[in-house]
C-alpha cells in the first residue's frame, strides 16, 4: 500500500506533518509505504534538527506548495507543482493508493473533484465528522460543510454513503441512520427535511430510523449516522468545538471530555470521490497528523471507495 | 400590572405552575397582580396539600385545558374555554398586560398569532433563547424554531427584533448582531446567509458585526445577538441541551455549567406579537415557572412590544 501525505499542508507544517509521519511510521506495518510530498530540504532540516529516524519515510520533492490562506481556485490552477496537486495526480495515476493533506481545505476539495473526480452516480461528494458519544462510541455526521445548500436526493445519498462508511471504517453493523431535524414526527422540519423524510421512509438502501434532534447528538442510543445539509452539519461540529473550548477555559478536567479535543482528530475522507482522499484539520498537531495517516490507511484497507463504486454502478 | 399564567400548561402542571407562582409572588412587588388561569378546584387542592400561602394569587376558573400532546390546530379551535385561549383573549382585551404558559407550544404560537396578532410590518414573529457565555453574560439567539424556512428579509428583521430585545430586556447597549454562518468571510454560507449578509451589510437599523460561527456561540466576545433561521437555531439550542445532559450523565460538577441547565430557564417572549406573550419550556419545574413569570414581568415593564410597534410603524 502506498500512502501519500502532503507535508507542506497545515498551520504547523512541515514540523507537525513530519512529526506525524514519524509517529505513524511506528504504528504502521511494513506493507505500508509512506511517501512524504513536499520540500526535500525542509524535510531534511526537520528530520536532522529533531533527530528523527527517517527510516521508512520517502520524500517526493517539489518546491511549490499552496498556502493556507490562498484563494483555492487561483492557487490550485496557478501552482502546477504544488505538493497537494502532485499528491492528487499521483493518486489519480495510481502511483498512490491514498492521499491525505491538512492543507488548504478549499483547494483539497476542488482538487479532489477536478483531478480525482466524483464516483459516477454520486450527485455530491461530502465530508463527515465523528462525534464522540456517551457510550464511548462515535456517531458519524454528514455533510459537515461541503454542500451548504442541499436537496432531498443528495441527503438521501448521504444516507447510503454514511451507512457504508460507518460499517466499513467504524465497524458498526447495520448502522442506524437518523435525519437531523427539529422534531421527531415526520411532519416536523423545514422543506428540505420534510421532503427528505418522505424519500427515506421505508428505504431498503439503509437502516433509516427517522428523525433525530440536537439533543440526541451525543447519546449514542438513537442513531449511528446522522444526516444533514452541510450548513447545519458545519454549525453542529463547530458548536462542539466551542463547547470543548469553553470546558478547557473553565478548567474542567475530565478524561471523557478529552475525546472532544478536535486538535487530535485525524481527518475525514471525502466520501464519493473515486479514490481515497482524506482532509485533515488545519490546526493539526503531530498526533492529529498521525491519526490522519492511520485513518487514510483504514480507508484504503477497507476498500471504501471500491464499495461505493460497486454500489452506485449497480443502481 | 396584571400578569396572567396558564396554570394547566406544562409537563408537571398544575403542581409546578402553582409552585412557580408562589415562588414568583415572593419576588414580585405589590404592583404586580398575578392571575392564575385554570381549574379552581385543582388550584385549591395544590395550595391546601402543599400548605402554600395563597395570598396575592387569584385563580380565574375554567375547566378546559389543552394537553401537551394534542394537535395544536384542533385543540385550539375545539376547546373554546381552554386556560390558554382564555389567557390570550384576556390579553387581547387588555384585561391582562402579559400572559405566559409552559403548555403546548404549537397551540401557544398559533393562539398568539390568531388571537393577539402580529405587529403590522413584522413579516414573521419569532422566538429566542439566551445562551450563557464564558463572560457570565448571555448571547441572544433567534429564531430558535418558529420559522424553519426563512427568507433574507425575515432574518434582517430578526436583527431589529433581537437588537431591541437585547437592549431592553438584557440591558446590552448597542448590541453587536452577528449572522450565524459557516465562515467569517461574506461570500461564505448557503444561499440564505449569503443573501442576508448583503442586506445586513452597512445597515443603520442595528449594529451588524458580520458572520459568526458555531465556535463563537459561547465566547461572548463577538456578538450579543446571533441571527439564524429557526431550523438552525433549534438544532443549536437542542445541541446545548444534549451537551449539558452529557455533562450531568458524566458527573461533571461545575457551578459555571449549571447555567446551562435548561430546566431552570424562564421562557421566551414571542417577538413581534402585539402584546407580551411568553412561552415556557414544557419540562419546566417550579423554578423555571418562577423565572418565566419574572421574565414576563420584565417584558411588560420594559415596554418591549410598544417599542417594536413604534419601530415598525415608523418604517
Amino acid at each position: 500500500m502506498r500512502l501519500g501525505i502532503d507535508i507542506m499542508g497545515g498551520d504547523f507544517a512541515p514540523e507537525s506533518t513530519i512529526l506525524g509521519a514519524v509517529l505513524a511510521r511506528r504504528e504502521l506495518s511494513d506493507e505500508v509505504e509512506l511517501l512524504l510530498i513536499g520540500d526535500q530540504e525542509k524535510f531534511n532540516d526537520v528530520i536532522g534538527r529533531e533527530g528523527y529516524d527517517p527510516g521508512g519515510l520517502t520524500c517526493i520533492h517539489t518546491d511549490q506548495h499552496i498556502e493556507m490562506g490562498e484563494n483555492p481556485v487561483r492557487a490550485f490552477s496557478g501552482k502546477q507543482n504544488s505538493s497537494m496537486r502532485l499528491g492528487l495526480k499521483m493518486l489519480k495515476s495510481e502511483e498512490l493508493d491514498g492521499f491525505a493533506s491538512a492543507g488548504n481545505t478549499g483547494a483539497m476539495l476542488l482538487g479532489a473533484s477536478r483531478i480525482v473526480n466524483a464516483i459516477p452516480g454520486v450527485i455530491r461528494p461530502c465530508i463527515t465528522a465523528s462525534i464522540p458519544d456517551e457510550n464511548e462510541g462515535y456517531t458519524i455526521i454528514l455533510d459537515v460543510g461541503l454542500n451548504p445548500d442541499s436537496r432531498p436526493d443528495v441527503l438521501y445519498q448521504y444516507g447510503i454513503l454514511g451507512s457504508i462508511y460507518a460499517e466499513l471504517v467504524y465497524n458498526i453493523k447495520n448502522p442506524r441512520v437518523g435525519l437531523l431535524n427539529i422534531g421527531e414526527e415526520e411532519e416536523k422540519g423545514n422543506l428540505l427535511t420534510r421532503a427528505t423524510f418522505q424519500i427515506m421512509k421505508g428505504t431498503k438502501d439503509f437502516n433509516f430510523i427517522g428523525n433525530v434532534e440536537g439533543t440526541d447528538l451525543f447519546s449514542g442510543n438513537k442513531a449511528d449516522v446522522i444526516i444533514c445539509d452541510g450548513f447545519v452539519g458545519n454549525v453542529v461540529i463547530k458548536e462542539i468545538e466551542g463547547f470543548y473550548k469553553m470546558l478547557r477555559n473553565k478548567n474542567v478536567q475530565d478524561e471523557f471530555f478529552n475525546r472532544f479535543n478536535f486538535e487530535n482528530y485525524g481527518g475525514t475522507a471525502i466520501l464519493g470521490i473515486l479514490r481515497p482522499v482524506v482532509i485533515g484539520h488545519g490546526i493539526s498537531n503531530g498526533t492529529a497528523i498521525k491519526n490522519m495517516i492511520l485513518h487514510t490507511r483504514d480507508v484504503i484497507e477497507t476498500n471504501l471507495t471500491e464499495k461505493f463504486k460497486t454500489y452506485f454502478n449497480n443502481e
